[in-house]
């Protein structure tokens, strides 16, 4: 599929065809505008007011607009004169609607619940930790649990009220007295709209209908251009070396893996791989790296790409240093100049000195450290740059900014990079980058995996440290079942086998992963071409029962002097592809609750029955990442570890039900599965007049990606 | 004194006189302007540009030009050049030097640290927790520790970088590469310079000069209309009762309260008092106060006074509701209305009922709650307001608008109030309240005892409740010397008595506290006077030798990963009045660090020498907080607790130097000093021919507050 068309041509064509709602003017909201619709695309209706600054959809690829035609109509999901703006001096405000019983999910990567209502966020491309909103990939989208989506397309901070700004002129609720009815009182009562602001002159909003949340995920991924295909290699093994390593202690790095017998599919080199770091030379160090070409393919004819840490601040030795110098702001950050990466000059000093200096060495990607950043490490507010756009809305975009670069660039050489970023924003679904960060919390990391897909990012619950091979075990367990399986021993110097009698354990659940690859990479083209992310929330799965209740919220005058009731929310679960459910266990937990979908539910280990739409307690064993399928769940897994070994598979089969499965398969590197190179075969598990289970195997299309052999494993018979 | 002029007769005045200076272009600075400062007053300077939205000193009264006068000329701090502004569409921004070695104190009330550098704070009035700079009272004034001060005169958010943002085109420091020098390399270089910016089109910056932080407090606190001085049964001890209780259940506590021999000055209503709130009625409950104008005049017979708890969101059932409804803002607080106090005529009809209601019947005082507010409490940032001013700016100076027309309102009648408030800004000093919060860390409450000093405002560390007998005495010890002696019950209903074994501990340092009236008083009434804050943080104490030291900083790339150096500050130990140095225990403490300043320093207790300059370590007493006398140092105390018998004082003298001390007295309780209606009497200690020390008592002024007896005490003889 080629995609020629891109958002401006798009809505310069629709706009012809809208259908324009009533412009009758709201009547219970006094001081505000009624907004007007166009619809742009199936399902996909735009409205905007005044002007924007930065648009991030600059920074995204072309959007799929066949495949979100190919998902059809969906319902607008307001009534027409619902939905409003107002515009003063200092600021531009939207207020849509918002019903009693709505859950609203989404407003980015947040490692902490999946509901947002109740709360203000103000989305601000930031270090994580602290003020909501603020965070890694703060993205203005947020999906319904009534199926619909909305975007605010801005690159200034927007401030979003999601049911707490209460209008006298909204739904009236009556007020409580809390002196007598102390239990009805609520600290936060709810209101009937989301309304939100930017200090700006202007807004540009999208709804995505759908009739389920998933729906409305996928319209928005095929927006921003889909959903990435990562090189197969991408999917491998991860593992970043000590900053401070040569080449020869690589050497001597990449021998040890080889003899505690780890897979490695990637060498991430940290900022001593550069003559100076922090701000950045993006020059090698001659002396950890004195030839740098040599080095590449050595690694390179043991099948071991090779990503590079970098920062995108400028050191004043750097050979990039003069040429960015007219491009850069008013101020630097650790004393490295900061490139206006919104002036296509500056990308293009920036890449054709990675061209020549990396990329034509062999370099497969980049990691784009402190992108996020604290604002006392990043430039301020008021910062001026060459651009005149606002440092602001340059500081939303910067992640974005270069993730785009980047992959387009390497896309020009018809190579699919794969790599890391601290941030991101509106277009990122089609930026081959996952999300990291500096927080550790195990389980905030398994709750970004949730949120990663209600926010159109990738994310990796890296590995760093652990104190305990239980908790090496379970954090090595999470990010098995994650985007990147990497290990991020920068500064720990920290091994796989590092840690008493669990290496075995660690070896297996790698295999395990590397060996679902077919599985996953399947899942990926699917994230591509329909826009369904690979990693995804529970909420976002059919069948699947919300549980969300409140504490008992008693009055405390230390501890909770308002009484507020605290939402509780089963965040430590989510899907990995169409069939398997994980839930992951966090040290010290010797069982966990597992709350599965509606439909019979299998062990993946197993193939046992465990439950159908209930909730079931699992004892801990530490071998093992729970992992369950779904009833006629198709599992095609390598026989092989090596990921690059795919002649042989092994295809399971889960429960009693007849199903089919489309597996994906591609050169794993280039991009021309977009010009029709991709084989997708099909899987089909089938009853016999015996009521027997069978499989068959059915190739879709002319292209031929085609494996030696296939065999069915039958796991609940 | 009698003050007449304010600031805008000030500011007509005195620029007919201003020195103006030189108006070179700042040569590094290449995209902003050269501030050019006015000269106000002696050691105070003004420079604006643009438009300024909201004035908070609209809402302080009038400056205290002669006070200020008094402390003469103060050097003007910065090179005439380096100072400067920038405007651009999005904001209003100004860069003032920064040496090498300056600390810089202030930015409002923060519970943690005392030297702002290296932090960037966005100042905003809100709930305290989290964010840097969202707090209580996040006043835009700093105090360097090169002696001056400087104000940042707006009400819209400033967002300030303390030494955080580098120029380019700044003082430049070399980078560091961190892989080559990680224990050099910083993660927050310094900056030469604090810059900050608003969302707005303008900004008015004051500096107050000074030799001392001390001095630049003073002018600061003069210019906003010098400290308050509180009515003497403020100084008494507060109790709040809990918030359903009837006028029955207020008669049997006070019971209690002479069965427990535990003093009693003021009751605080809480919620309940009101037919109906969250939101307010601010109409008393029939059902639990059927005749408050008896309840009151109850009270008052046994010296009672009588504060009642509101919130300023009007219920709809107020008898104000109506009257209120066309000075109404957009949004609802608790489904109550926001009255814009920006408007004279809102305001006017608050106060007239609460005159007629409340003030009438005996009312002394208010204290106003959730003036603070978390975003999803109050109203939106978009919320739009009657009077059109922005609803950010209202936002930050609701407490003050508030606390302003109560103070004024009783001062009409010739009252002085004493109350509580939620939130303060720019103003603070001449309204007669204190700021209280629901944070309840001790450690982070006695830190803002200390920063209060730096900010202009009251603070109490009141106490609620505690989880041990132990923890109950030192929260208690420490609210005793703060500004306001309250315990706050409203939801635990403890009584002062309540922990097993301590009430005879409790009591003695309630009545020591009580005892030292005359002294507080006094230093109040230099704070009304001179500026000069009656707690005060050490850095504004001669002699006292900043102990700030960096932690290790080493890597940890779970814990560290930027290998950040923290800043270890002494936040636990402050002054009260002139010469007595508090250093409170915190529970499981058995022994604590006091930084004496330089010069002999004496036991309260024993008047025991304990040190000079040095650290020393004290060992927990139970029954003690740690109080330190400097030599010299003359304390006036009540020789009865009884805080209306003033007939008889003790006044103790510590050391060996010979002293005076003015001892101020007056009604307690009008404004009539404010006429000259009151007595400064001059309490010497001197050495007679044989060097053995002696007292003398000499009325400095023709009024006469004196008392019947005065007994020296020797302490150190």
């Amino acid at each position: 599929m080629k995609i020629i068309s891109n958002n401006f041509v798009l809505l310069i064509f629709f706009s012809t065809t809208i259908f324009a709602f009533s412009q009758t003017q709201g009547t219970l909201i006094s001081d505000m505008n009624t907004l007007r619709w166009e619809k742009v695309l199936p399902g996909v209706w735009k409205a905007s007011f005044g002007e924007s600054g930065l648009n991030p959809f600059d920074y995204s690829a072309p959007s799929k607009t066949n495949a979100i035609k190919n998902l059809g109509e969906a319902p607008f999901p307001f009534d027409v004169d619902s939905t409003f703006y107002q515009l003063t001096n200092e600021r531009a405000t939207i207020r849509l609607p918002l019903s009693k019983t709505e859950s609203i999910y989404g407003m980015g990567l947040e490692f902490n619940g999946l509901n947002r209502r109740g709360n203000v966020y103000t989305l601000k491309v930031d270090h994580y930790g602290g003020t909501m909103g603020y965070t890694h990939a703060p993205i203005p989208f947020y999906v319904s649990s009534e199926g619909y989506g909305v975007l605010i397309n801005s690159s200034k901070r927007i401030k979003i009220y999601v049911g707490t700004a209460n209008r006298k002129d909204g739904k009236q609720t009556k007020p409580i007295d809390r002196t007598t009815n102390p239990r009805d009182w609520e600290a936060r009562p709810a209101a009937d709209a989301i309304e939100a602001s930017v200090q700006g002159s202007g807004l540009e909003i999208y709804i995505f209908g759908g009739i389920t949340p998933l729906e409305s995920v996928q319209r928005y991924n095929l927006f921003c251009g889909g959903g990435i295909l990562p090189p197969k290699w991408g999917l491998g093994f991860w593992h970043r070396t000590p900053t401070a390593y040569s080449d020869e202690d690589i050497y001597q790095e990449i021998k040890e893996f080889e003899e505690n017998r780890f897979p490695l599919h990637v060498i991430g080199l940290e900022p001593g791989w550069q003559n100076f770091a922090y701000p950045c030379s993006y020059d090698w160090s001659e002396e950890r790296f004195p030839n740098p070409k040599e080095f590449l393919r050595n690694l390179k004819n043991q099948d071991i790409e090779v990503n590079l840490w970098e920062n995108p601040y400028v050191a004043p030795t750097s050979s990039l240093a003069d040429k960015i110098k007219p491009y850069v702001g008013s101020h630097t950050v650790w004393h490295g100049t900061v490139p206006d990466y919104s002036i296509p000059e500056a990308r293009k000093i920036l890449m054709s000195h990675h061209q020549k200096e990396h990329i034509d060495l062999g370099i497969s990607g980049y990691k784009i450290d402190e992108v996020d950043g604290y604002d006392f490490w990043l430039w301020p507010d008021h910062a001026s740059f060459p651009s005149g756009n606002d440092p602001v809305e340059i500081r939303q975009l910067y992640g974005l900014m270069i993730q785009k670069e980047i992959t387009d660039h390497f896309k020009q050489q018809n190579k699919r990079t794969y790599g890391l970023v601290r941030s991101s924003y509106i277009g990122s679904p089609s930026q081959n980058f996952v999300i990291y960060s500096d927080y550790y919390g195990h389980k905030g990391y398994v709750t970004a995996l949730s949120n990663s897909s209600l926010a159109g990012v990738l994310w990796t619950p890296e590995i760093r440290d652990a104190k305990s091979p239980e908790e090496w075990v379970r954090r090595f367990q999470s990010v098995c079942y994650s985007p990147m399986l990497l290990l991020n021993a920068w500064a720990s110097k920290t091994k796989p086998w590092d840690f008493e009698g669990v290496t075995d354990i660690i070896r297996e659940n790698v295999e395990t992963r590397l060996k679902l690859l077919p599985y996953l990479y399947t899942a990926f083209y699917n994230y591509n071409q329909q826009g369904i992310p690979p990693f995804r929330a529970m909420v976002l799965e059919k069948g699947y029962l919300g549980t969300e209740s409140l504490s008992d919220g008693a009055l405390d005058d230390v501890k909770n002097p308002y009484a507020e009731k605290t939402k509780l929310e089963v965040t430590d679960q989510y899907m990995m592809g169409p069939s398997i459910l994980v839930a992951p266990f966090f040290t010290g937990q010797t069982k966990r609750d597992v709350i599965l979908p509606k439909g019979n539910w299998y062990d993946f280990y197993t193939g046992e029955l465990v439950g159908n739409g209930n909730t079931i307690t699992v004892a801990a064993k530490l071998e093992q990442i729970p992992l369950f399928v779904k009833d006629g769940g198709i599992i095609p897994m390598l026989a092989s570890t090596d990921i690059f070994d795919e002649q042989n598979l092994e295809v399971r089969h889960y429960g009693q039900k007849q199903n089919h499965y489309l597996l994906y398969n591609d050169d794993g590197v280039s991009y021309n599965f977009e010009g029709g190179d991709f084989s997708l075969i099909q899987l089909q598990a089938f009853q016999d007049k015996n009521g027997k289970l069978k499989g068959k195997v059915k190739n879709s299309n002319s292209k031929d990606y085609r494996y030696n052999s296939i065999n069915w494993i039958w796991m609940t018979y």
